[in-house]
């Protein structure tokens, strides 16, 4: 199986490139949505606000895909399956780090009054590259 | 909720933007890959090979979720959740009018020796529409 660790997938996650990010809704449907994502060579990491709808699925079940596409390649993806731990620690650093990463500020300036900030780390158990 | 007759959503799923489509693997964990899409006002339609990894999981399990997001915009989408069904009528007809959409050519490229085309439409449920 390919890991975060191959240097193309690691490339392709480094560079600013939208994820597409799926939980699994109470009645076992699938939503999907667009966030912002980070790597290392253990886990993907993505972000939210507490009580938001995806974020909220992924603290009751887990399990959850995300899909990391090449902007303008549409065949040049990976998708990652596996498990999510959730977090508060650090939350409001790595929502600031992904600003820097995708729109090139220091501080994210979408913050709502009160949002508590939730970081998830995905450890994959299933990933698939495709480059063509 | 918005609905497929929507004219903003009929043609940013007119146009040649590629989808992600999400199906339940049978230990319940969520298979997302890329894939083609066509769509009138009533559903989603996409296509694919009997035997490939997706169109079984919807064989088994109808639910399936369909991102399509505008090339070059990442923030402007429409994801459908909604339920499948299988028709192997007109699929052929179904990937050659995908292909003309996608790469402009008139017949599918890349049919494999003895591949049946499987043809899903997709009868939406909700709909999440998002520009910005």
């Amino acid at each position: 199986m390919p890991t975060l660790s191959d240097p193309e997938i690691k490339q392709l996650l480094a560079d600013p490139n939208y994820a597409v990010v799926s939980t699994l809704e109470p009645d076992g449907s699938i939503l999907s949505t667009i966030v912002w994502d980070s790597a290392d060579d253990d886990a993907l990491y993505v972000n939210s606000a507490i009580g938001r709808r995806w974020p909220t699925n992924l603290q009751r079940d887990p399990r959850v895909t995300v899909l990391v596409q090449e902007a303008g390649n549409p065949y040049h993806f990976v998708s990652v399956r596996g498990t999510a731990t959730a977090t508060t620690d650090g939350a409001d650093d790595h929502i600031d780090s992904l600003t820097k990463k995708y729109i090139g500020e220091d501080k994210y300036p979408f913050r709502q009054p009160g949002e508590q900030r939730i970081k998830f780390a995905i450890t994959p158990t299933h990933i698939t590259y495709v480059k063509r």
